[in-house]
């Protein structure tokens, strides 16, 4: 059984499609031990309680400064030993201490085709309102693990997703979703259950 | 009737991509001018001469200096009329004073999914090494509109190839020209003769 726990600040639709594919059987011998959010008003928070996984907050709000909040993050990680962290739209730069401490053990979901449209400042709508304003005919999603760098660390799947001719940043945000995040992310977390995902440089070799 | 120069200074596949859809009849009111190489020894020339299309070498090595060689190649332009340019493989840097004065009217063909691996030092083999050391898994090929930069101008079409565990440079060139550019060339020019491609700022509309 890989134990897996989703970091998240939004509404959770990533996690969600993790939970279908763990519910529907085809996402086999994963686990998530817990949902942590930043944001107590995270909507991934609900989910996780509704199918009866520890859904935790914890918010730089209820720490005295950076360091503390980081080590509090850190504790509630290692509280659970989870042998995957899944970052699933979480909107807070990973400590340092965590990444080393988890190397090549975090993912995380950018919604575009790497290298393109990543690194600082690409997030969320943005990443889809610059691959617009660049006219681009093609973009997508990958799955990657994380590294010290921003969107740097070793590229595990990819999935292209066509942009049409009226699309807005919203309409373009939510085909991604559908034809590519929610597809790749829970297949990922199975690859590397498996044991299928073994890093080579900066490079993934998928067995 | 619209009339093209084909630029080139190799094998000329992507010519030959042009020519096949031509004479199939699949690609309409399209007429090749000119191929002009600067190169002599291109294959692209003779693959030319072979289908009764008018074949030119303009080579530096011909002319005294740089301005006079791009001043050659300038009238060898002109001298065809030509409605549009059409850039298959031409590792010249173009003139500015082509690029002004057939703006909107050239397009290029690159090798990968702009804006990944694109920009100046990435042609030909180097943009699938890249590709390969970065550890994509989806690339692709892009035809745009050549503007002032280095693959910086308006795309008009772009598709995906999935790249495969044990691809070398060679083998994933050759995916993508038959997978992508060979595709993706004949249709734009097809596009643009039909008049269905309009820019808007950095952008294209296909109608």
């Amino acid at each position: 059984m890989t134990d897996i726990v989703v970091l998240v600040s939004g509404g959770g639709t990533n996690l969600q499609a993790i939970i279908d594919r763990i519910e529907d059987g085809s996402l086999k011998d994963v686990r998530i031990k817990a949902v942590i959010s930043n944001n107590k008003n995270a909507g991934a928070l609900e989910r996780a309680n509704k199918h009866g996984i520890d859904a935790l907050c914890v918010s730089p709000a209820d720490y005295k400064d950076r360091p503390d909040f980081e080590e509090g993050l850190l504790k509630a990680i290692n509280d659970m030993t989870p042998d995957l962290i899944v970052l699933a739209g979480f909107l807070v730069v990973l400590p340092k201490q965590i990444i080393s401490e988890y190397k090549n053990r975090i993912i995380n979901i950018h919604p575009s085709l790497i290298p393109s449209f990543c690194g600082k400042g690409f997030y969320g709508l943005k990443v889809h309102e610059e691959a617009l304003k660049r006219g681009v005919k093609v973009t997508g999603a990958t799955v990657h693990f994380v590294d010290e760098g921003t969107d740097t660390g070793p590229i595990i799947l990819q999935k292209a997703v066509e942009i049409l001719p009226d699309d807005t940043p919203e309409v373009l945000q939510r085909r991604v979703m559908e034809q590519a995040e929610w597809v790749l992310l829970p297949e990922a977390i199975g690859l590397i259950a498996a044991g299928r995902v073994e890093i080579k440089d900066r490079r993934t070799v998928i067995r």
